[in-house]
């Protein structure tokens, strides 16, 4: 199955050979973040985000346009007022006439999967309910294989809220491609979801789970910090504790390889200690920057082929 | 009276000759309302929307950058910090300086026309006040005269809010350039007010009013449906039993012609059941995707000529 | 230094050559003003605009566009949602890998000079603090050298509220580059500040401060008219007071030169009577027009030089 007019709804879509075809694409693409290649010039990319995200739709936009195309579409505060009535099909068909190809974020789990069933032109998830951000995933993905060259034989660590982050559940999946052993980071609570872990299970992947950075420091290749909110705790005062044990800061990382990469989907409020930002471990910013090229990649595959 | 430079503000402005040039257009433009065609390059279109509208805003954008054009503008958010100083005057002069072409919407009965007066640059009514929808309306008999070859002759069935929904009243108007059989199917307290009454009567147009579907049904050609909304009703239980009688559903079809074709502006609530929508009687989709190749017309002929 | 790569943070950055460059230029640029100049295809502008600005952003991007740029960013609105909690430094970070230039808008003092420090590609301040704005001020000197070729000579009033007035600061700064007599015209209550009377003393301009406009009308050549809010003072009748003797109208200018030429940098509340528009001294809305050929001849400079 090849990328051309290819949905792309879950990160369990894509097999090894779609991601190495991906990642080659994204590099090549590198040289042209920074300019501009015209290759689908007049082609409108719909930008439908019921959720906001400055990030990931500024990112999809930027990459549109440095492939010479044009962007419309609405963000969060159009969309609650579409809320009101609208069916979510209805808009999607509204879209799906005025565009060639659909950007949709949205709070309910399977959405995407709903657009891209009534649309006839490719839909690209940007992230909906609390287990699908596969753009998210392909781009962190795409980072540790441009900073090691591979990912198989990495030691990857993911520390944070591995229960409703919505990226870890897809670079999880998405690494379950490569020979990696993943290291789970976690207050009690926020463990992950018996699916994940049967799906860790049915892939034989080798992962471990852990309360303490401290317990696997000293192995990891790769720190994956994700943002542990306010609202899945109760309790005001458990929450300040736990937030406090899994803040990650120079002094944390000590101990931590020389190689040591951290990354961080981005934004961040305080789990990333900014001043781990100018140390050798942070590389959170390169991988937000590698998001131009891999969306660009991932827009020229699916409007042009490979 | 040419359509270079015209602004489009009423209806009323509007006769066959004009409509039938409008439509020929927008059947050429459908070839390109996929693709590109490069004939507005560099052109700049200013979109100010003092009320919100995703559906009509998004097909004029769409339009535009199929046509090689750009757009700025703003939505009804930053209209509404903008309203608590700026005139409406001093706005349009911004704009009338900033771009080519002015598409304006408003609650406000005749700000379009207002704008047209102060702004040097083309204006576009995209809805203002209770009685003007214009290119809502030419999309509307485009669909129509795309559907059948031909306006005269059919009997056309307008059932709903006759009284407040905007675009009804520039149906009509655009409506009176054909040989058209009227049927105008409401709730007492949203018939048709006495100016629109009187204008039909002015122009020989052939009407009549009726409370409900069943007595006109089995002679309509078209169907078109606008929403009862409920500020409209003093009593809530009022308005629930009205609403429900005047839903179009498969049932309430039954009797109907087999080319019959539904229309609706969009966005619907329930007022159109979605079951309707695989029947062979719904046709509200392809008219909203006319949107682009009808827009693309406008501002084709506005802005280059014919 | 010339301007190529340069960030515009102050008006005190800039010395009288590089105005005279810019004027130039944007002179130049007045012949592509309603129409295009491909000159920066491909290159991203992005908006990050922290507080709204309608009439700012618009011109940016409206200037942006004819240069055959692309545009992308937020609004105050997204900006709101993200202020929860991303630093200044991570979004600039984030805009800094996806643009070629950011154009800034923030409340805080400064902000546009932390930005420039975090980014990689140039900085456009477009208002930050009560101090700061400087492009308006330029496209202000600008109209200025335009209506009369010059500037040295000139008599300039300024009125209104000279002390929390964010453009007041910058376009005393641009003419201490040139040989000008300045009158001050405010409340007591918003005389200038303390470091702005310094900075005209050390530049050894010309000035004087007054609390009517009658005292100086006659030998004006600019009036340059800023807003006086309400909310700088705690006295309700205090403000109205205020306000009702410092609105210009055609009765206040009475006894005006015939060349006089009043300016306002807009939007405007009533501080400048609508009657005066049609007058022979209205220049604000060829000010305001003057906004796309000076931000066109700004990021022209900056993005490829002189």
């Amino acid at each position: 199955m090849g990328w051309l007019n290819r949905d792309v709804i879950s990160a369990l879509d894509f097999n090894r050979e779609d991601l190495v075809t991906l990642f080659n694409e994204a590099r090549e693409m590198e040289k042209y973040a920074r300019s501009r290649l015209n290759i689908l010039e007049g082609k409108i990319m719909a930008t439908a985000f019921f959720e906001p995200s400055t990030r990931t739709r500024l990112s999809f936009e930027a990459a549109m346009i440095r492939l010479g195309g044009h962007v419309l579409g609405f963000g969060s505060v159009e969309a609650s007022s579409m809320a009101k009535g609208e069916s979510l099909g209805d808009t999607i068909r509204m879209l799906d006439s005025y565009s060639d190809i659909i950007v949709i974020r949205h709070s309910l789990e399977g959405a995407a999967k709903y657009a891209a069933e009534i649309a006839t032109v490719p839909v690209i998830n940007a992230g909906d309910g609390t287990q699908n951000h596969p753009t998210q995933a392909m781009l962190d993905a795409y980072t540790i294989w441009r900073e090691f060259e591979r990912i198989d034989g990495l030691t990857i660590g993911v520390l944070g809220d591995l229960r409703y982050a919505r990226v870890v559940v897809s670079l999880i999946q998405l690494l379950s491609n490569f020979n990696v052993k993943l290291r789970l980071i976690s207050p009690e609570l926020l463990r992950p979801r018996r699916e994940l872990i049967d799906f860790m299970n049915s892939r034989g992947m080798s992962y471990s789970m852990h309360s303490n950075l401290s317990e696997v420091l000293s192995e990891l290749d790769v720190l994956y910090v994700v943002r542990i909110q306010r609202e899945r705790f109760p309790d005001p005062v458990e929450y300040e504790r736990v937030r406090g044990s899994f803040r990650v800061t120079p002094e944390t990382l000590a101990g931590a390889r020389d190689t040591l990469i951290v990354l961080h989907p981005l934004p961040r409020v305080d789990e990333v200690d900014h001043r781990l930002d100018s140390t050798k471990y942070a590389r959170y910013f390169r991988q937000s920057a590698l998001g131009i090229p891999l969306r660009m990649a991932l827009l020229k595959l699916i409007l042009k082929g490979e």
